[in-house]
């Protein structure tokens, strides 16, 4: 009888804080879906300061507007982290064409991250349409590829429901593709954009090189381009064709640039760490919207709710705005170095760098107990439609904490649009929706606030 | 031991069924995401076609190619009913100004479906701000809304996750409006839109007279505009501000239209009929995208899903395209009264008529039991992020089968995009997202599938 009192009572309290909880986060979303800043925030970002790849002048602009907005919320402490960055410039805009005898049809390139630029004039070679790493490695060794241009053309796996399953096998041509290609004595390559909609917009992204292999230049071409330039290789009786490509741009020295932080203390466990991270470098081809300004302004609302709402978390809550995460992931481990050198204790850290669309749910990565610890709290977040908790991964940035904290975490927004304009022109402030990005960015805030009650 | 037995007999039968199932399901989803039809036919009915308001001609234009399409697809059957339908034409496009002494501010308005023109030469009068239905009558009774232009501006409530129940309230005022200042003496109606964003975009739709009422002109004002009106309004020591409208609408007398309607039948139950449902008719100031060019051809889709993987279904199912959902209801009505005369027997009507964004689940109105058999197989969904079945209602044309059908259902997409857009020019085809709609359309086929093998 005893026990079962007990029980009730255990029980009972756990009501009354799942209550008290509930009106909290209920709390939480109002605030952010009726008087959230971020989308204001993102505006300024995306639209006045625009496309900011480590090194620019742009970058530079972010880091600024990023501590002077940080400073706005009047956190405990506003700072920066000195890192240095590679600094990669496109230069003029790149021009393409598909040449068939005396006819040039141009078509809508853009330079990968980290390639080096054509030779002056331009590169133009016969091209050769690759599907797959094992036609690459035949024709290769065939003698087939030297002095062409390679055109690896895999297709996007329409048939996965997450895209992000579709981008990381999408994505190996565009990384590898250029020290791949090399050693067959390929002279370019042009990489099919890693994309789920077939449309006018060349995906920008990092690619690689090796100091073993042959430097060569790299494109993407747009999904329409692509499929275009694989019908005329497959027409027969036509003039073999040719593609040419110009590119401008180049690497310079790495320069110093700054991961952002803005803090607030834990009144109890203060040297217990909750990171929300977002990354403040973007592509310069676009607005850098998506990617990640959404990211950004959400990881500072959540600083901004728990200020509005005078929510004093039990545990330190740190925004981390990393710089660096398109071509180098300097900030984030310039951040998890730091973290380690202090000894600094972080419990959980996640990440929003998915896209400002609809949030779906957490993925994890980290110590399984904690994570279980974390999924009983899923009924919480259950009538603002979060359901998805069993995905895998957390972010590139956070990424680098993995040994250092508890659990790394990703916040999971709807994926279906996301690959249409990841790092193009067309990652702009309007394809991003206010609640859509308000719901994301309360939906962090909600977590972080269980977190900091309860730790891990 | 025996009862274990066949527990473990009907178990195994029972995971190779739910394994079967699942197969078939992978299936219908591959195929609507790599060979879908619908986005390409949704592109020629919405830029090709257009707005469609019934008893337009481009409402024509739509049956004729709905039927021709869904010929295509080689069902069992294709044909039409003919149903009448109001006839309400927009005119010439609208003009409105606020007007403060001699400065004249043009601001984004359309008039409601079915109202009437304003004079010729417009409508001008002092405006009054009403935020409340109680406002309106202590307003009305003190005689302040005398020869007065009644401004609706009840603010949408941002503070719902599902962006329909924010709808449900702020549709009020444009479907009641008019008839309820009318008595007072005012002489026209402007609404704030029931837009869940603040922009230049003014939504149409619905409002309604009564007979014993003085029938005045009402229109919509695009929210950044009710915003500014609202503002001007508030400023103290103005002149008074000032409305002025024209708007050139016209109710012509009702004219014959049809639903449109393909039919697979069923192999072993051709007499149980499943509905899968969307709308032909849209309004005229936008193409009708997602409002309902997408449900239509989800709807479609499914037909051509099944024709094309060559599943036979037991049961019969019904492509129901229906004709005047938006203002009047009566394709619906039509539809509903010939199934009751016929003594049809339908188990389940699916509608799909809020947008083509991601599928999130469904909603459900109907028998319990039979409901309790559908939310049985959720399992099945979770692979396609489909988590969402708690919801209540169906849709506005399979609703009048309530009470002769088992089970109403709804397709329920995300919600925060819709009201951004629905009964806009801005409802256009480029802001529906490929995948997104194709997962729809894979969703409905899914559930027709499981109610054709195991019925209700």
């Amino acid at each position: 009888m005893r026990k079962l009192s007990a029980i009730l009572v255990l029980f009972s309290v756990l009501q009354v804080q799942a209550q008290s909880d509930s009106a909290i986060i209920r709390s939480i979303y109002t605030q952010s879906l009726t008087a959230g800043k971020g989308y204001d925030w993102l505006e300024f970002l995306a639209t006045r300061i625009g496309g900011r790849l480590s090194g620019s002048a742009e970058a530079a602009k972010a880091v600024k507007w990023a501590e002077t907005t940080l400073n706005t919320i009047k956190p405990d402490a506003v700072y920066k982290q000195l890192c240095m960055v590679p600094y990669w410039k496109r230069g003029a805009a790149e021009k393409a064409f598909l040449i068939k005898g005396d006819k040039k049809t141009e078509v809508n390139i853009c330079a990968l991250g980290g390639s080096i630029a054509t030779p002056k004039g331009g590169l133009t070679a016969e091209v050769v349409e690759i599907n797959s790493w094992d036609e690459l490695k035949q024709l290769g060794e065939k003698n087939a590829l030297k002095n062409k241009i390679v055109f690896y053309n895999m297709p996007w796996n329409q048939t996965h429901i997450n895209t992000f399953e579709a981008y990381g096998a999408a994505v190996e041509p565009r990384w590898a593709g250029a020290f791949r290609a090399a050693p067959y004595g390929a002279v370019g390559v042009v990489v099919r954009s890693a994309a789920s909609s077939v449309d006018a917009f060349p995906h920008t992204g990092s690619m690689s090189y090796k100091d073993s292999v042959n430097k060569i230049p790299a494109c993407a071409i747009s999904t329409i381009h692509a499929d275009l330039l694989s019908q005329q290789l497959k027409l027969r009786g036509m003039p073999q064709v040719k593609f040419s490509f110009t590119q401008n741009c180049v690497q310079l020295p790495d320069t110093s640039s700054f991961n952002v932080i803005g803090e607030i203390q834990g009144s109890e466990f203060p040297d217990e760490i909750i990171v929300v991270g977002g990354h403040l470098d973007a592509w310069d081809n676009g607005q850098g919207a998506h990617d990640d300004g959404a990211g950004v302004v959400q990881c500072m609302e959540v600083l901004q709710i728990f200020k509005t709402l005078n929510i004093k978390p039990k545990r330190t809550i740190r925004c981390v705005l990393f710089m660096n995460e398109e071509n180098g992931g300097r900030g984030g481990a310039k951040y998890a170095s730091e973290a380690k050198l202090k000894n600094e204790n972080h419990i959980a850290a996640i990440e929003s760098d998915a896209g400002g669309f609809v949030p779906r749910g957490f993925s994890f990565e980290g110590d399984s107990l904690a994570i279980a610890k974390i999924r009983s709290w899923q009924n919480l977040f259950t009538p603002y439609n979060i359901y998805s908790w069993d995905g895998y991964g957390s972010g590139a940035d956070v990424g680098h904490l993995a040994g250092n904290c508890k659990v790394l975490m990703g916040l999971s927004p709807d994926s279906q649009r996301y690959f249409t304009l990841h790092h193009t022109a067309a990652d702009t402030f309007d394809k991003v929706n206010k609640r859509e990005l308000q719901l994301g960015a309360a939906t962090m805030a909600a977590m972080v606030y269980l977190l900091s009650e309860y730790g891990l």
